[in-house]
């Protein structure tokens, strides 16, 4: 167990610079100049907060890179997801089909809506929603009567399914999108890991009615706090507008709100930052793409650990680069985990799976024995772009 | 009607800086070298987002500066308003008493927990929640059996009571405090227009079990977005940390969350561009201060509008200066509006009354009529900081 250990950790250092003493973050952010000229021409128009020409340029330079027809920047990620299912026709007492292996706030999100979720399981090359297991679930579960999927077992409706592209490896969307269109749900992406990934060519985010993107600290770009729903849909786009932006009907002094609205927008201050950091994304790209192909090279042929690759027909980010142990080795996470960390190698496991927490234990879910086995397997390594630039060990 | 309105712009005139041809803002935000040098910092730290030194110290600042034992920064004054009333234990199918006059984050903040804001009157005075006509309208339409306070007629719990410190001016909250336990209601104050105004020496936010402050664009200090819920109760500081932190229970790297928690903390880089400005927000309050006594000294007798003072025991951070026309020349205000605007002097309206919104107007309330009254006749005018300089006009 420990040469297995040791094995893995010498050849992580196969890739990582040695040396400075402090530990190699999962993903670190990084600024310049133009982040700074940005900050401080934002400071200096006194426009920081919910109004100013950063914010629309940024939603500009999102529509302009991923091709969607709009984009609404808000918040963060959550704030971004809890628009978009409610903007989707989530109501309260509604069910919402969600990865059991995904971050909080995919659950969460639907929580806000005042539904439930209900848990699906993952498919074992793209770590993420599998649209087969699904379609079969809900033939066992569901049915469609007047063109609504309700839950025969609970009575409720099921009003959207929202697949998470993990890592930014996107899930089959081909394959989901034949199946939600059957059983009538509309499809959420969830892309805040995959900024910059592609399924056949088209950015993710954009196979759905709605896709959510997040610029948190630790993601590929950050505006520091920030998050964005892109869509094709121009009607969909100004309901999103008008939510995030407590629902006020424009007018030069007066205030009239028309509906329950949220103070969700992102302030100008850190669309600033996010334009400049959009700047730099094709670099970070190329440079994460460099980093993962070092990474699949020197794990190709590796006896206890794979490299889990970009699924097919897809363009990854590698927003987190990921390790899978073989399966008779699952019982060496917890001390890799301890090991790499200590040696200064940044590295976590994937999400306690959504089922197991205790405010979600009791919802809804299908068998997620292939989310089961791979949380006890799959381990992230150091990302950040710049540890695959040309001069980086 | 038109020599009104003149005497009216002629007097403004006599306060504001003439020229510059620029419409004179509301409430303008102030930076400087600090502002600079703090952002600068930030991003040289490379933690911009959810983790750094300058949300820990705004938190501080804020705690220094209003004499609170814990502050918890989050990004806006709604979201700090939705935790407060969440961890003060409003729940689903709740009333929370709210004014009738108010912004819309202070009914929208209830909406998010579940519940429905109970609008209530205001005192002329104060602008704000009339803890005397609270007392006499619950005397009718509630009671208290086994500690819990009851509607009555909805039957619902009357779980708390929310007094908005209106453009800064304190409520009168020993006399609300006393009706407030009488009627077993936990107070959350909405100081999010009140940092820097004290009541009997004590700062707003500090006499109910909570208090909201807002840094937004248009406060006397910003973050950019931001918000804060400062405490006595090292407890509910706790509690409100742990829930605007995702509900993640620390681990140096397993993701367990133990309650439905929300993504609600203020990056750092907010939170550095709020520690620079809390060092100036003395100065700003005395420049606000002057600014009062300004349009105090030249409204004094005025024919037409008064001056809206601070409340007898209180000291106002005076945010927005705040005109109130005579009785029988409400129906000035719209040409009023249209002509200062188009002087180029910024002014606006009190908000639409929340009852007369239409998702809120099928809420319960009391006679609101001086709220009714209030909405008619008052007008702010521009209030920054800069304006109260001793240099200015």
């Amino acid at each position: 167990m420990s040469d297995d250990i040791s094995s893995i950790i010498d050849t992580l250092w196969t890739v990582l610079p040695r040396g400075g003493g402090r530990t190699i973050g999962l993903h670190e952010p990084e600024f310049g100049a133009t982040e700074r000229a940005y900050l401080l021409d934002c400071i200096d128009s006194t426009f920081v907060s919910s109004v100013g020409k950063y914010v629309d340029r940024f939603e500009q330079m999102l529509c302009d890179f991923t091709g969607a027809k709009r984009a609404v920047a808000v918040m963060n990620g959550t704030a971004a997801l809890h628009i978009a299912l409610q903007v989707a026709g989530v109501k309260t007492g509604d069910e919402v089909l969600v990865p059991d292996l995904t971050f909080i706030a995919s659950a969460n999100a639907v929580s806000y809506c005042g539904a439930t979720p209900h848990f699906v399981d993952s498919n074992a090359s793209t770590l993420g929603l599998d649209p087969e297991k699904v379609d079969r679930w809900l033939g066992e579960t569901a049915s469609v009567v007047d063109g609504v999927c309700r839950n025969k077992k609970t009575g409720a409706r099921i009003a959207a399914v929202v697949p998470m592209h993990t890592f930014g490896h996107p899930v089959d969307l081909d394959a989901l999108i034949d199946v939600a269109a059957r059983w009538k749900l509309p499809i959420v992406e969830d892309a805040a890991e995959s900024l910059g990934s592609y399924y056949k060519g088209k950015h993710t985010g954009r196979l759905g009615v709605m896709g959510v993107l997040s610029f948190n600290g630790n993601k590929t770009i950050t505006t520091g706090g920030g998050g964005a729903v892109i869509t094709d849909d121009v009607k969909l786009a100004d309901r999103l507008k008008h939510l995030t932006t407590t629902a006020k009907v424009k007018h030069a002094w007066d205030f009239i709100h028309d509906e329950v609205g949220y103070n969700y927008r992102m302030p100008n201050l850190n669309a600033a930052l996010g334009c400049a950091q959009m700047e730099k994304l094709p670099e970070f790209l190329a440079e994460k793409r460099a980093l993962a192909a070092k990474y699949r090279a020197v794990f190709a042929g590796h006896p206890v650990a794979a490299f889990v690759d970009e699924p097919a027909n897809s363009h990854s980010n590698f927003w987190l680069n990921v390790l899978l142990l073989r399966a008779d080795k699952a019982d060496l996470l917890p001390a890799l985990l301890e090991r790499t960390n200590a040696a200064g190698i940044g590295t976590r496991p994937v999400w306690t799976l959504m089922h197991k927490l205790p405010m979600y234990a009791h919802c809804p879910r299908m068998d997620v024995s292939t989310s089961e086995d791979l949380a006890h397997r799959l381990i992230n390594v150091p990302s950040s772009a710049h540890l695959g630039r040309a001069h980086a060990a």
